[in-house]
């Protein structure tokens, strides 16, 4: 061994260690040579901790410490001293090292890059010196906090009776929803195993087994065209529980949710969340996963404008479509030109147009003035609470096109008026619950499942599963934090027919449903316990807790937006020899 | 909800509950009617409980009662009360439930075995129903310890500044050893990623990123031809450390065996473990995962024959081999018979033949007695500490090829005798150390690595790394439990010069060691610290802790010796369409 091993760590000395003598291990962040004095700052997983080389009284260290540079990895020892010149921007700033002996245990190159939190240098070179990344400590904290949160799912469910069990990775592909990731395999040949896109049916067949409560931390696999908030591979806190209704779903991940929060955040975070169902979500936010921090909520306007002398809301109305708008405080001096922004803004979300009405200085302008009677004007005074330099903007579409596009434009309308940056660090967590059990599917002209085929239906609205099945909602939850959706489960089907029924209005063929699912059609036949459960993205709880945008923050190996690993150049190339084993050829049409 | 819900489970009752008003949800393991009354045996996860009905009381209870089958899922209320005829075989032996209401919430077919511990349903027709299999209390408890072994992972590490990190599932492929399993990506058509064989490479970057000590419970693949103890998927504990020397990853380890046998098992191991050389391995037990549960230990016999008039032996002594061999107490009484039979099976492992002396009576007898000096005779009787009646084994041949015939031998000698049974109930670490470096691979005419290329050589065998390659020794450690390897590591080489060294050694060519591993050569360069560490078999030892030599008994959900999940038929066909967009087609040589 070719060096001294450490007795310490750097960051956790402080002024309580003054007078003792220890010995470190670690990065060389920085070595500034002043002549009488050489200062280096040595980084490890803790922190920085500076060390002193007093080349009057140590001429041989000083001749070891003029060799360091940043980055070289050296063991130093010495006595903790208090220093002249505190840093109070760092936790071990009151104190130094003074050296009495130092040696190089691997010098490094001059890297591409300063290991620095600010940095200037692009994600590409980042991520393909991941190695040298992952040491700033912006990188470090971000998966030192997901540590922290693994275990604390480790220690909540372990004192609430989940069982950890590991589901197979190695499993069948049932293509429903997203693309698999396919594996060949060599020994049945022509035959493939897919990468789960989550283990749902294998946790329903645990609470079949009786396994009662099952967690586990589990890497999921979607082979989308990624965006950049998405990766081919991301990780679930996946759940399960028997003997449940809903309400003990919510509960049980509420005090989760309140646990993660306090301990990580010291956020106390009240509970009950509020749960909205998806119909108050749409009209109110317009959106499954609405950000609540602020309010810009929608009023809902058919009634207003029942005798409306505009065109396009009488046509609206009597197409049963939906008028709805939301007020902008102050938005009268919106300028034309931000209007037509707005106005471009809500088409890419499908909406024919964007009315306008601004209310100032007793006026009343915009869009659609003229079409308004001095009964509409009162009452939407009335309805929005409007002060003078208000404006309101108003969509009428289909109830999904209206809502979806005002739902867009109030985020938007929130982002550029500073109003979303004005609320972070404020936490709302909320329920999405009833939503509908099916979607329609307007290309494939069929019914698709909103969640999952393993939904169960609201047992109220079983009877109109035939006869309306468009109205039929799930016992399904979305959990939202802040407008982003962190997870979501539902109560499962555990009668076997109810399953087939389901199956049957997806379009699936009795053979068709036994082929991919038969083995839970079988299992459902022993004795299923009613159960439901959900499914959490780590990812996106970590994103949160450590105030990032950007997935790849949190993750430790990432795949660029077109699923590469810049580091390792994956994927790549294999041999012929490798494929041919495998009963595969590559085959690329032109 | 067509059920009244638990207030508390089956198997944690007893007589302290003795008139509470308890409900239960579970499955119904038995349903005898007596007539005057109705014993109902309710499963659930914790255990089985007595539910009794009273027809005379309750004659609505019993309409239901009668209705109900084994594995029915049921909801009962009732009161607890003492047992007439207490059971000590069962926890809640000594209570019953008398029955104030009961339904049931969902029925079962008859399931196509009894759900019971002794089954002699096959194993194949089990995985099949793996969800009824996975209902025997006999599977249950393995998944249970094996969570329990999940919880003390997490804990350990924790508390001793482990940080979990998550290592990417597609990785590249770079086939070195066993074969990789690949997975076509869509996106780069003709290009693949492959599953993990082991996060390797992956902790050492962390390592050098500075994360100091890693842990994760991992995944691994190898697409092997299976043997009935394999699966193509697996569980490890992977760790890593920097910062240290062999000794101080060794002393962790026991740290954390010793807690687990503790918390499990109950059982105190004792530390140090001992540690033995691959070469003493070898030497005294034929094996580098010995079995030291009991003796019969090898004594090497050169010396012994310098001067032998047997051919074989003087051949032997003359091309460097090794003559080596083994005392059975009481061997003397083996048949003709028996003695054949051990002959075939040495020969299994590569010996040209096996030699014996019988000693009985004061008489030497056997196949070589009659080349036997009478010093000869003297040195053994006091080599092996004979007595009357002792038999001795001896195999001369090539060093690796005597010593490995003569330690399977060993183990089947042990197990006729009885031996190994009588050993059940202990537990025996170790630490096999000192590998060789390499393994001369005789196919391919070169060296392979004997762990893997990343293994650092021993500082004092660097200078022998290019004259004497086959007698350089590793930085690598084996735990070996009972005779099985439960997981093995090394001290890693951090020194980019050596590892283009070893890289070289293994008969890459610089092209090819910047193509498969490039991105660690250029990490090595940037500041890697001094680290090592080891992986674990998870599955193993649950194995061991569970007292099970199969290891689909430790996995919810196995796959066969030839890959296959017989639940639900997977690997399986794909669609043409799924082929097409990854760009590849089967394409099987006749």
């Amino acid at each position: 061994m070719n060096f001294q091993k450490r007795t310490t760590r750097c960051g956790i000395l402080n002024s309580s260690n003054i007078g003792e003598t220890i010995t470190v291990n670690g990065w060389v962040a920085s070595n500034r040579n002043l002549g009488g004095l050489i200062f280096i700052d040595l980084r490890d997983r803790t922190g920085i901790l500076q060390l002193v080389v007093r080349p009057d009284e140590e001429p041989q260290l000083a001749e070891i410490a003029k060799n360091i540079r940043s980055e070289f990895v050296i063991w130093a020892k010495g006595i903790v001293a208090k220093r002249e010149n505190p840093n109070n921007k760092i936790p071990t700033g009151e104190i130094e090292v003074i050296l009495s002996d130092l040696g190089i245990i691997n010098p490094s190159e001059l890297p591409p890059f300063e290991i620095e939190d600010d940095t200037n240098a692009s994600e590409e070179l980042r991520l393909k010196y991941r190695y040298l990344d992952l040491r700033r400590p912006y990188l470090q904290n971000k998966l030192i906090i997901r540590n922290k949160l693994y275990q604390i799912v480790h220690q909540f469910f372990y004192e609430n009776d989940f069982v950890e069990v590991e589901t197979p990775v190695l499993m069948k592909s049932t293509p429903e929803g997203a693309r698999d990731f396919l594996v060949p395999s060599r020994i049945h040949k022509g035959k493939f195993y897919a990468l789960p896109q989550s283990p749902q049916i294998y946790k329903q067949i645990l609470m079949i087994s009786g396994y009662d409560r099952y967690v586990q931390i589990v890497k999921c696999f979607r082979d989308e065209d990624l965006r950049s908030d998405r990766q081919p591979e991301f990780t679930q806190i996946d759940c399960e529980m028997s003997f449940v209704e809903q309400e003990d779903i919510l509960n049980m991940f509420e005090k989760f949710f309140v646990r993660i929060w306090k301990e990580i955040l010291d956020v106390d975070v009240p509970v009950p969340f509020p749960r909205l169902s998806y119909k108050t979500a749409m009209e109110r936010y317009g959106s499954d996963k609405p950000d609540t921090r602020f309010g810009m909520e929608f009023s809902l306007l058919n009634q207003l404008f029942s005798n409306s002398s505009f065109q396009v809301f009488q046509q609206t109305i009597a197409d049963g479509g939906t008028i709805a708008g939301f007020k902008v405080e102050n938005g009268a001096s919106l300028s034309r030109k931000q209007i037509d922004f707005f106005t471009d803004y809500v088409k890419k979300y499908g909406a024919k147009g964007l009315a306008y009405i601004k209310f100032s200085n007793n006026e009343v302008s915009g869009s659609i003035a003229k079409f308004l009677s001095s009964q509409e004007i009162d009452e939407l005074k009335n309805t929005f609470k409007l002060q003078d330099g208000d404006l309101i903007f108003i969509i009428s579409d289909k109830w999904a096109k209206c809502l979806t596009a005002l739902g867009a434009l109030r985020l938007e309308v929130a982002r550029q008026n500073g109003i979303i940056e004005s609320v972070n660090g404020k936490y709302n967590f909320l329920w999405v619950i009833d939503f509908p059990l099916f979607d329609w599917d307007e290309e494939e002209k069929r019914f698709v499942a909103m969640h999952h085929p393993f939904t169960s239906p609201k047992l109220e609205d079983l009877e109109i599963l035939d006869t309306n099945p468009a109205q039929a909602r799930a016992i399904a939850h979305d959990i939202v934090l802040n407008g982003a959706e962190i997870g979501g489960g539902s109560i499962r089907i555990h009668d076997s027919n109810i399953q087939s029924k389901m199956f049957n209005l997806l379009g699936l063929t009795q053979d068709e449903a036994t082929e991919k699912f038969g083995f839970l059609l079988q299992a459902l036949k022993y004795g299923a316990p009613p159960h439901g459960g959900i499914a959490l993205g780590l990812d996106r709880i970590v994103m949160s807790l450590t105030n990032t945008d950007n997935i790849r923050d949190v993750i430790a190996f990432p795949k660029t937006t077109s699923g590469m690993s810049l580091m390792d150049n994956s994927p790549s190339e294999v041999s012929t020899k490798q494929l041919n084993e495998l009963g595969i050829a590559v085959k690329i049409e032109e």
